[in-house]
């Protein structure tokens, strides 16, 4: 185990009454505030209604900021800031998923900034405050309502960077269940790949002894694994969806990470499917981690070993062959996404064979050492083989 | 799966130097501290010279505070109250175990309130504001260095008392778990008895739809389970002291009882037998567990079946008799604390039938509606059957 600090203040207020506490909460912090949200969904469900509702019971007033759309840019950040100057806002009030969550922590750390938001991102400055920060969750996926961090695309320069801050972490995000019974089923198998990602970049560290995050993240692992499925078939399944949605939170917070080095690499290269496509972020994840366990798993066949028993129920006895093991694992995990509906090659996707070689040139030479991931150090080279290898 | 909320904001500084992280964030609070320490062990290991020439390099100036006993008492806390304003401390800094921190939340709740600190304990007044609280662990078992609650006898009264407040959550605190390697094996062992009580409260709920919870409870426990025999076997076994400190402190930060109701009987019947005689709060939980599991395992099967196979491996298959798997995964809980040298019954300890009729009427008397627990409403006559079984 490495030496960690671990702080999360977030306050979490979980179950049906859960925007109301937030208002609550965010009333605090002052009386006026900027609302950010995304498309049309918040308005079709109701949730828009309600949370302004709210927001006027309470003397709050706010002012709107929506059309946030995934992988969010720069630019509506850069107004979000303008609009708090303008209007003197005290508090951001993120209605909506990571796309809108990142968003208003980009605003909120923005707004007491002299210079432009952006040297956050080119790490030429780090916040020294930001404006409080509320969410009101309407799916489970990014883990952004807890996480100190976010993802911001600059289409000036064609970049996505983000940043991590203790000064981003939300003040309070609600958690309501009923907020994601609109959500699609594939909606909703992206958002469980999303946090079974954040949990295997996390499991698949190089440090030793790391029993009890090892088992914790196993906990969340097995609880998507159980849950997604019934949220799918049944979206209004409220159980269902409280369990992915607490299990999300937590994948990404900061707790499963304590004391190890996660990897990585498979969010990197998917980063540059969804830079090319208009794949959703966990239809691209599904792609990219088969791949990466194939070519990865000689580094540290242990590891592997541990994924396939714990997380998948492989048996292994001493007759068998150990890679079969490891293989039948990361077999299981092709599997479980298939059975929620997600691809599992780029020609799913309509990305061939021409197209990998520019993909893994712009994953790996963006990075500063040229290699992307930490569990095995990957170069252009082995970014390009796994591309190879899920086609 | 119930509503709740989830705050935690201690800051967790983990590993070999994290004492030093600590003064840091200590000197953030003011340069006037009261150090709150215990018995004699602090001096001969090392920790007290550590700590205290720390605070003289950082300027801080410390008033002591020593003398804290297991099961700590008002007077004491009284008297820091007094230090604090007397001396006009800005913050308190813990150096032990959860004595010695709860110690310090009563303290660090009642220097800024005008009455007396036991309307805290008495539900009189709750706390609107305290000093900050910092806190140096030197034992994995009370969890207190980041939860919300502390425990203080009441001499004058003989009243054991405890209330829940966000003010008195530490700010920050030091888990190295090098400060853990003198104690001996039946200390770590009471320490891990009073972790996995901490788990099993927890877990035995009567609320229905707690998969993550009880996985990441599983998590935790299994942890134990691992961890405290090598801690025991070899106190200087860095990584196995580092696995039980940092799920001690888990086991109790509220994370893992999100969402369900724990239980909590046990608690109640311990602090009867430790206050009678003067046996660890650990050794009366090894005791009281098993036979309390026994009593109320009829008012839920599932959930100890659930019990008995995640926790022990017990196998179920349907020629067993259910009875028998619940009975199993108590029998092995039971050889685990005699594994590690802990006692399992009340004869042990000095405790015969002719003290438990008084022990059964104190514990339920005492209580608003004269019960204990959650997971089955226990009358006196229930805790006498209880310590009947564990004679």
């Amino acid at each position: 185990m490495i030496d960690f600090t671990y702080y999360n203040p977030a306050k979490i207020l979980f179950g049906r009454d859960s925007e109301q506490k937030l208002v609550q909460e965010l009333a605090a912090y002052g009386n006026r505030v900027l609302l950010i949200y995304g498309g049309g969904s918040i308005l079709q469900n109701g949730v828009y209604d309600k949370v302004t509702g709210l927001l006027q019971q309470s003397g709050i007033e706010f002012t709107e900021l929506g059309g946030v759309k995934p992988n969010p840019r720069l630019s509506l950040v850069r107004e979000g800031i303008r609009l708090c100057r303008e209007k003197d806002i005290q508090a951001v009030l993120a209605v909506g998923g990571g796309s809108v969550i990142d968003t208003a922590k980009a605003v909120a750390a923005g707004v007491p900034y002299d210079g432009d938001v952006w040297d956050f991102f080119a790490k030429k400055a780090a916040p020294s405050s930001a404006l409080p920060i509320a969410a009101v969750l309407t799916i489970a996926a990014a883990g952004s309502e807890s996480s100190d961090s976010m993802v911001i695309t600059n289409e000036e320069l064609g970049l996505k960077r983000s940043f991590h801050s203790d000064w981003i972490i939300p003040k309070a995000s609600a958690l309501n269940p009923e907020n994601t019974f609109s959500l699609s089923g594939y909606q909703t198998a992206c958002g469980a790949s999303d946090i079974l990602a954040h949990l295997m970049e996390r499991f698949f560290t190089q440090v030793r002894h790391t029993d009890l995050t090892d088992r914790l993240i196993e906990a969340d692992f097995r609880t998507i694994l159980n849950n997604a499925p019934w949220a799918i078939a049944n979206g209004d399944d409220y159980n269902a969806r409280a369990e992915v949605m607490w299990a999300g939170c937590i994948a990404h917070n900061n707790l499963l990470n304590t004391g190890r080095v996660g990897d990585w690499a498979s969010h990197a290269m998917e980063h540059e499917l969804s830079a090319e496509t208009d794949l959703a972020h966990g239809a691209g994840l599904s792609i990219v981690f088969p791949a990466w366990m194939k070519y990865v798993y000689p580094e540290n066949k242990d590891r592997f070993i541990q994924f396939a028993v714990r997380m998948f129920d492989v048996s292994v006895s001493a007759a068998e062959d150990i890679d079969g093991v490891i293989l039948e694992g990361v077999s299981r995990l092709e599997r479980f996404y298939q059975s929620i509906g997600l691809p599992t090659r780029l020609s799913e996707v309509g990305i061939g064979e021409d197209k990998i070689a520019a993909l893994a040139k712009r994953c790996a030479s963006d990075k500063p050492d040229k290699t992307v991931g930490h569990f095995k150090k990957l170069g252009e080279e082995d970014v390009y083989n796994i591309y190879r290898l899920a086609l």
